[in-house]
């Protein structure tokens, strides 16, 4: 029997409990050995729990406890989880995490403790819910040079610009439409401006690289700019709005960002819609390769929190080392190209054409002028913009074009 | 240095070696070591590759050479592919491969010796191509109980459908262009009669369980019979037609098969188009995962064969175990339950209310009457179309819908 321990009995933590417990048998039939959980460490009592009996108020019981070699931290959060996730370690225990703020912002620093201490520190749960992601793209495709990861890493935007592109919602009437499903937090800020996303791409792409950029630094933007005409003008174009999360190399150097970005409709990340969410890869041999599935929730969640504590039982966990604050990885942003979308109002047709001379004319909203500019930097893009309202347009909406 | 061995330097031996050349700098990196190719056993002399000073033509080369951990067997077909992955691992080697053929039909016996001798025998390439699916399915996706995979698994049905379905391109006339465009052999029996694809669903369902059905033994038929119209009906009725390969677990049984599908336009797996593969997993934590690649060709293969060898040299490969011939894996295809679409001529839409009253009839082509069943056992179907031929029907078509 092997035992292992939960911080933080919420909705991931039960989750867990729920999946050690309904799918044993068929656990320890692949392991050859049973598992259970013996701890749920908790601030509340929580006496109708189905895990009462394993409640746990003080760290230092499972820390004591040489049979917890596994411990999943699932509280959230910077704090108490570092200094928890870092005693754990100290105490010669490996430890998975669902956090995504913690990896994003201290990753670095606790796979150093951990090879120190010579346990692991895994994190698949973190990006993707259910998706198997991270382990995938750090052994699977290991053979590869990554050029581009793009995913759509928030369920709950993703929720909200399915809403607007199918039943021709209001980004202020999907969102309200999101809270009462449950899918988006009454406080929708981090989901919205593109927080959540920043944080699962810079875990992604430091999976990938070996470098952890700070998050802080990543040029991120929501989806509250998004208007319904945009995304009804999009799907008229052929395109969808997906917020992405993205690293990509380019000729002038490797992005790290969030941002809405226009989707033709035969990408495969194209069709992913409500609260999925997928990852797009594409590897100089693989070419492109995507992972699909439930981007968050309970058992979802548990099922890669589950994956983590399961190598480390069976021996063949990976052990990955980031470098973190080194900024070869994210070149200023100003320098990476592409498309843009934009609708301007205010402006002649004519005098667009004098600035973006090959530029694709849409047919705008009421009186704005819409128009897909040719791929240039943000630089650029930002210059030639000014340009513009220089002489009296004034910008109604910008999203970048997915190439 | 860490050395391999590549026997076959066909399509994905040429591929295999020019990965490990062009990202030779990546690996290192990555692995702390460098890997190399020391041998690549033909039986031709090929003085124009750019690996002709790597070539052999006696396999006692590979055998006794004690610098050789790792052999990559990608010469297709049982022999004389068998007896050298015997060979190989006898001599304390391990062997990982892309030869479907010989894993779903040699696949136990082969674990069983590689766990004898303390060496891997893994086969990521050979289902899905650069699709990481094997190795998530047996790891990531650990802690859950597989309810059904569901894999569009060959590249050349798919993109006969994908023609018929977007060009309206008769049957004939899509395959005449996959075999121009190279997608198709020239004999396309194993590909269109769905053999290939039988193989791989196979190999899955023994990764998922444990257990390797005999591919002989298992429901299988290929898209020949799949006509223009019916593919068109089923666009219009918001289906697409995909050949899949299931492993199904229901309340009568558990069932391997292969066959054409008519697919809900918003199952993730119907918008996969072209030569591209996917396979779609239910879990009963994560729900629905998919894996979406390139299923066949040179460099996509040779990223996953990469996979498995530096999975052994990294020291974290899986050691799989398989029981063949357990037919508990494989119920009675009779009791297997779908719905059902047919098409059916000489018979008057009430003869067919009279055997399904719940079916849904469909505008037919023609004089035709198309309809789709309610859910409804093989055996059933069966016994319900006898009694309607009997009273004169003719079938015209028939596909199954996934559900």
């Amino acid at each position: 029997m092997k035992y292992i321990a939960i911080l933080g009995l919420g909705v991931v933590g039960c989750g867990t409990a729920d999946l050690f417990t309904e799918n044993a048998q068929a656990i320890a039939a692949r392991l050859g050995e049973e598992v259970s959980v013996k701890y749920a460490l908790d601030v509340r009592d929580m006496p109708d729990s189905p895990y009462a009996d394993k409640i746990v108020h003080d760290i230092k019981v499972i820390l004591d406890d040489p049979e917890i070699s596994v411990v999943a931290e699932l509280i959230g959060g910077v704090n108490p989880a570092l200094e928890y996730t870092r005693a754990c370690m100290e105490a010669g225990k490996s430890v998975v995490t669902s956090n995504k703020e913690l990896v994003a912002t201290h990753g670095a620093e606790l796979l150093a403790l951990a090879k120190e201490k010579g346990v692991y520190y895994l994190f698949e749960a973190s990006t993707g819910g259910a998706i198997p992601v991270i382990h995938p793209l750090a052994t699977d495709l290991a053979g590869n040079t990554v050029r581009s990861i793009s995913g759509i890493l928030n369920g709950t935007t993703n929720y909200i610009l399915t809403r607007m592109f199918r039943s021709g919602a209001s980004f202020e009437a999907a969102l309200t439409e999101a809270q009462q499903k449950g899918y988006a937090e009454r406080n929708p800020a981090a989901d919205i401006e593109g927080i959540d996303a920043c944080r699962k791409i810079c875990i992604l792409a430091a999976t990938a690289t070996g470098t952890l950029v700070d998050p802080d630094s990543v040029h991120t933007e929501g989806i509250t700019a998004v208007r319904q005409s945009d995304v009804q003008l999009a799907n008229r174009m052929g395109y969808t709005v997906k917020l992405l999360g993205r690293f990509v190399r380019q000729t002038g150097g490797t992005f790290v960002m969030v941002a809405p970005f226009l989707l033709p409709k035969d990408s495969p990340l194209s069709g992913i819609e409500d609260v999925f969410n997928g990852v797009l890869v594409d590897c100089n041999y693989a070419g492109d390769v995507m992972f699909y599935g439930r981007g968050a929730g309970s058992h979802p969640t548990a099922s890669a929190v589950a994956a983590d504590v399961l190598s480390i039982l069976r021996g063949d966990a990976q052990r990955y080392e980031w470098t973190a604050g080194d900024d070869t990885l994210s070149t200023d942003f100003r320098l990476f190209s592409c498309r843009h979308y934009l609708s301007l109002r205010g402006v002649e047709q004519s005098a667009v054409g004098v600035i973006w001379s090959e530029a694709e004319i849409l047919p705008g909203e009421g009186d704005e002028i819409a128009l897909i500019t040719p791929s240039i930097t943000e630089q650029e893009y930002e210059d030639d913009l000014k340009r513009l309202c220089a002489s009296g347009a004034q910008l109604q909406a910008h999203i970048r074009v997915f190439d």
